[in-house]
């Protein structure tokens, strides 16, 4: 009656799943919708930063030469012959003993080599001509932003793959990219099986209970940076299971069913697969939560059989398909980061395979902490709420006490890792 | 020709800022829209989790009395009377040496108490009834989710003011909230004022930039959680300036300027601010970058007039816009958390102010470290794009060195810190 699977380890089935190669593609946006995006070319720029030779300050713009004799006890006087701010050029050619009045961020006048700053100068007006008077001598190129200095034309400043974050928007904007090429999000596909889900507004009856997997997930999906499409929950019926996997394969590009995977009587999953024709990669990988996770894959789409066990099922999601999600996103590091931090507990279950404990991990004094984020029944939705991290506790060990280093991978993290395991 | 401004302290300027009492808004929004808003209400149980006892695993249903003789050489048998789904109830009741097959997350039969795992039970049929047999006696309650053992109805699980994340619209869907109450976001109107700015499609000319902090600023105000209305970019010319500010007021819950709070002869919004009527909190702040940033408060709305350098408009905006966005998404937490950190480069610049570098945070061995995300000329916007964090670096000292203890401000966190000054 229970068939017997044989399980893998967890680095060989994300690497079943990997060897895939999953492939993103580009779509252009406005800029104005491109942050929280991943781009999906590298950024290089499209001229010098700054572009022209410019004042960082308020001041005067002067040659330099004519300042050496300043001094304390030995006063210069330069002619003002003109004033611009910022986004304002000037024809004039600076000649001897000439300044220009500067704003922030104008360019430098032809002939001008450094700003003297505006509270070290004082001025004066005579015969309706401007005059400023330093008692200081400046050297070349001081208080200059020069052409190039922050960035070069055609320098690769941001890899593809990277989230877009209020710098990078602000250096699109920079260089141009009013349209931006970004990795177009990958659509997955989602369902719920099991007879025994309610849907979200329907009263509570007795056996049954609300499906909060699709919505968890979903939210996954997001986090991970795809977008959810979402076709509802299924009865425990193989035919009626059967059709619908089979009918959402070509309106997504990967997908998601929830439940179904075990070895009940109601576990209609692998069949399904089956009978599709799809090859199954694994069946059973050794973890705790999550060892009946299924994956397949069908003309060169992936398709996740995660757990109806609300734990299982969101670990099945972060270390099996979010790594395919950021792929199609161009990223290079698409697994959860992982880091180490100090167990703030005690965990004194003993672990004959690998367990993903649902953690909160925080600071104290600048190292990081792990604490199990609610009780570990795997069926307790109210420990996920909790949890910004996975504590990953190796198998064959007795436990584990407060103060030990342990691995975390962490949730909410944007950088991710290359290879986690 | 200079102005005198009196600088005051970071604390200060935010405490003037908070003083106003920003408050937020709820609104009602579909749980499909609901990962990453904030929830405006505590979150409380509307059931007991789960809300009927029942099976956390596949096995048998069964009076644990019935098993206590049961041993390796003294097998006890039981009638199977029921076969039970997830979903499903039976209506029967179970009588001395009687057995319910049972699925995960069935609902336990009347009379039944514990669950014998499948593994564990030898099945039979005999006469077209159904019979299994055990070689071990179970204690009453093992292998049972119990009725509210995850949470009490009424029970508060999650604070107002949190993300909600994965896990949290997982538990909205279990609690029946189709309907989410969330905090409206914010709406933050934002102008940059500078006549040397082009648009992000214009060619560069000399002596013009392309306008990249209202993206950077947008980006900003979204990473905040607020809602960008952004009206454009303004020449430097009082009067229109004037209209523009005082026409947009009405359209939003506070206002963001770029550009125009110096001291330069172009530098208008002081007088704009005089003109509104609006009360001046600080014009000047013991900082660097971000010294001249200018708030004030006018009819309850607060205006932000940030400096036009990106640096110090990235850091005002973090450090004195942000809480509020925050506060009006009801977080408690609303300013940016603050955690140590070692500092992995040397830093020689003395400081006469307290001075926010822009940098990368990482781990280390599972420590927090620090590095400058780029070269800290003020007006790079090149080195906003690494960063991910703002070393504070206090005033009054000489330089710092590698292997230092500094204090950084996280800008990815969704945490926050309740006062970090």
């Amino acid at each position: 009656m229970v068939e017997m699977r044989r399980p893998i380890t967890i680095g060989e089935a994300v690497k079943r799943i990997m060897d895939c190669k999953p492939t993103g593609k580009t779509e252009f946006i406005s800029i104005n919708e491109s942050f929280g995006r991943f781009l999906s070319v590298d950024l290089a720029a499209t001229s010098d930063v700054p572009h022209f030779t410019r004042a960082p300050y308020d001041g005067f713009a002067v040659r330099s030469v004519d300042t050496q004799e300043a001094g304390l006890d030995h006063p210069v006087e330069f002619e003002v012959i003109d004033h611009i701010g910022a986004g304002q050029t000037t024809s004039k050619v600076l000649g001897e003993k000439q300044a220009v009045r500067i704003m922030t961020g104008a360019m430098m006048p032809e002939g001008s080599d450094a700003v003297m700053m505006l509270e070290l100068a004082k001025t004066a007006e005579r015969d309706g001509k401007n005059y400023m008077t330093i008692k200081r001598k400046i050297k070349k190129g001081e208080n200059v932003s020069f052409q190039g200095e922050d960035a070069k034309e055609g320098e690769v400043l941001v890899k593809k793959g990277t989230l877009i974050n209020p710098g990078i928007q602000a250096m699109l904007a920079t260089f141009g990219y009013a349209s931006v090429p970004v990795a177009k999000k990958p659509v997955v596909g989602l369902y719920a099986t099991g007879t025994e889900l309610l849907g979200v507004d329907e009263p509570l009856v007795p056996g049954k209970i609300r499906n909060s997997n699709s919505y968890m997930i979903a939210a996954q999906i997001e986090r991970a940076g795809g977008e959810v499409e979402y076709f509802g929950s299924l009865p425990d019926d193989f035919d009626t299971c059967f059709e619908a996997v089979k009918n959402s394969l070509d309106k997504v590009d990967m997908l998601v069913t929830t439940g179904g995977v075990s070895v009940g009587d109601y576990d209609y999953l692998p069949a399904i697969y089956e009978k599709l024709g799809a090859e199954v990669l694994f069946n059973k990988v050794a973890m705790r939560p999550g060892s009946v996770t299924t994956v397949a894959v069908h003309n060169g789409k992936l398709l996740f059989g995660l757990s109806g066990n609300p734990s299982a099922c969101y670990v099945g999601f972060e270390l099996f398909t979010r790594p395919v999600i950021r792929t199609m996103l161009c990223s290079e590091n698409p697994h959860l980061r992982k880091e180490l931090a100090v167990l703030d507990t005690n965990f004194p279950k003993a672990n004959p395979f690998t367990r993903f404990v649902r953690s909160t991990v925080f600071f104290r004094e600048g190292r990081l902490i792990a604490t199990p984020s609610g009780l570990d029944k795997s069926n307790i939705v109210m420990s996920l709420a909790g949890a910004n991290s996975l504590m990953i506790l190796p198998g064959g060990t007795r436990g584990f006490e407060a103060g030990m280093e342990v691995d975390v991978l962490l949730l909410e993290d944007q950088e991710g890792s290359e290879w986690p395991w």
